[in-house]
């Protein structure tokens, strides 16, 4: 179970201490007391790590190997069946003006009718044997993926970052022939989809309401979909994937994991922990031998820098793990992909506590669960890339190297 | 800032305590208060670091990738403007009678007028195409640098080791023609410096003088000038040496930083530590993000395995701590390139105790700088090349692996 950007670092208008420290985490600090307690290097010491790169890190993947960019685990994220080789993209709906300008990057953060305008992009011809895949994410984001043969990621992005501008031609980062030809049926589709959509009904009916029209396709971050060995391969587990984005529910995907959406889950402070709390206890009984959960909120409010919202949700997070806490017979994990302080706005390289409760375990004598109480705990210092080979030996799972 | 060789092992005669632990340091432990504390690993758990390949470690260059010797190090410590691709050697001035035995390894530990021998031997024509470059160092300490095509470290050295014998003739140490050829022009080089300074000046009245000429070169320590990513490239930092040593100075002149030497610094147990807390201090207003420092007296006292020196030492470099700790807004980092314990009297693979201080750091409840105390501290066990990784992520200069 990974609460998403939950560990911090101290701040003065907390004493010197972190929003961990200071939320009111009782059952958190049970599981600290009657587990084992640790520190944990996502990737390394001091490297900062994306939740999609720590994920797979915690996963046992390492994302020096695998990771090309986030475009390939949003597009799984949102349903589409991507392929190793695949190229994928994030993308955004925005609006053009007469003369190619982009006036809004965002079409006016549009949140209605985009389903119906990805249809028009999707399965476009642009090129022989080149298949084109656009699916509408949340807002104004939308994934678009090519598969073909003779395809590259080493391509620039099309979004020219501020409105004002004209699309910036997209150019092959390196000298191969397949990231010339991406580049071209890129540009061509950035093209198309102006002409394809400037009359679409959904826009049509936008301008009446004097809102910006997505009538242009902005696509960036190319990245080409890893070969990953399936999860249930590398362990022998059977896996669910509870998770509230497009990011983590790609990762999960990518690693073929099944998906599993919690009613009323935003990936916000304003999501639905009871009904994320049931989800997991449901999807427990079911037949897997392991889940991955994540839970956005922290992240979101350590991102905007609102330390009460952080606290408050650390607080309200704790009531799932006390719910968690009642299952039995199985090896519980509570840690972060990274930490997102609130000083910072951003990940930092900041190791994240991490606690085991199981059976059997080599309890030490930490009581509260927190950055600084975990750095004293019997696990010391670990990374991510341990955390699998650990749960595959404590699950008895694990088999002898050597004699 | 590296205090070489400072940590130790337990002592009967203290006790069971360790020099650092005994030495009155308030300023290291006020440090250690404030700070958070860890162990280091400058390579690896029980890998004996030198002070070069532990350095290169710390400051994230793969000693395994880029050491090979300390030739190239010590020369570009002196001066010599070493190139990649330059092979370069530690030598002694020697003494040899008429029979080409050498009598005085170290010629008398001549001390005045390396510099007119040197120039005799600098720009000697031996061979077509291959540039001989010879600086005196300190004492009878030399270096001397191959330049050219075609040329290897792989070769032996000519030092006997013992007085009484004649040089060693040097041997390729593979197959290849390049160690050949640069054996031959080495064997013709320890052989012309004989011709060359036998009835040099300063010879001739060190011999009225009773005192052994240096008249012969005695190379050793063959090492390639290895091709290192420039330290200001690598993290975008403008760095500056401050080091007492030439091994140390080298290390700073190869990876490009600025160095600047104290008045006064001996890199002995004498060396004039106000002098270098002063040249810190001024260092630190100038316009660098990065400062290297190193101080080697308790290295020294190890080799020498005289305790009471090294705690002496200890106890008198803390003022050094003192006058540091008065620097604001940066991130401070206190520790040893590895253990030299005065049972020893040479490096061991004991982890280092290791001090970061700096604004917003989760800092523990370490009170004391020492080898045990930091075991305590909230960074646990790092390794040497975690380092710059954690600077790079404290001062907001890491970029986020990931989204």
């Amino acid at each position: 179970m990974i609460i998403d950007g939950m560990a911090d670092r101290p701040l003065e208008e907390l004493g010197g201490k972190t929003p961990l420290e200071v939320a009111n985490t009782p059952n958190m600090d049970q599981m600290a007391k009657i587990g084992i307690n640790g520190i944990m290097d996502p990737i390394k010491p001091g490297i900062r790590p994306g939740s999609d790169t720590s994920h797979l890190s915690i996963l046992g993947y390492d994302p020096y190997q695998v990771y090309t960019g986030r475009g390939p685990f949003e597009a799984a994220g949102v349903g589409v069946e991507v392929r190793p080789g695949d190229i994928a993209f994030r993308c955004n709906f925005s609006t053009s003006d007469e003369d190619g300008i982009i006036i809004d990057r965002r079409a006016g953060r549009i949140r209605e009718g985009t389903s119906l305008i990805a249809q028009k992009i999707n399965g476009i011809n642009l090129e022989p044997g080149v298949e084109v895949i656009f699916k509408e994410s949340t807002g104004h984001r939308a994934v678009l993926v090519l598969r073909g043969e003779g395809l590259s990621d080493q391509v620039s992005d099309a979004d020219p970052k501020h409105e004002g501008k004209v699309p910036k031609e997209i150019v092959a980062l390196d000298d191969s022939e397949e990231a010339q030809k991406t580049a071209r049926i890129l540009n061509e589709l950035v093209k198309t989809s102006y002409e394809v959509l400037k009359d679409h009904p959904v826009n049509l009916e936008r301008m009446k309401n004097k809102e910006n029209p997505a009538n242009i396709i902005l696509p960036r971050g190319a990245g080409a979909v890893p070969e990953v060995q399936p999860f249930h391969e590398k362990y022998g587990l059977k896996a669910a994937c509870i998770a509230e984005t497009g990011l983590i529910l790609g990762i999960g995907k990518i690693t073929g994991m099944d998906l599993i959406e919690a009613e009323g889950a935003t990936g916000g402070i304003d999501t639905d922990l009871n009904s994320i709390g049931r989800c997991i206890m449901d999807t427990a009984t079911r037949n897997y031998d392991f889940i991955l959960i994540n839970i956005d909120g922290a992240d979101e409010s350590g991102h905007d820098g609102i330390l009460k919202e952080k606290v408050d949700f650390l607080t309200r997070v704790d009531s799932v793990i006390g719910q968690v806490m009642q299952l039995e017979d199985v090896i519980f994990i509570l840690t972060a992909d990274h930490s997102t302080p609130i000083s910072i706005m951003d990940h930092t390289g900041d190791p994240v506590p991490l606690i085991i409760k199981g059976p059997a375990l080599r309890v030490d004598d930490v009581e509260q669960f927190s950055e600084r109480a975990a750095a004293k705990g019997g696990l010391c210092r670990i990374r991510g890339s341990d955390v699998m080979n650990i749960v595959m030996d404590l699950t008895n799972r694990a088999t002898k190297f050597g004699a």
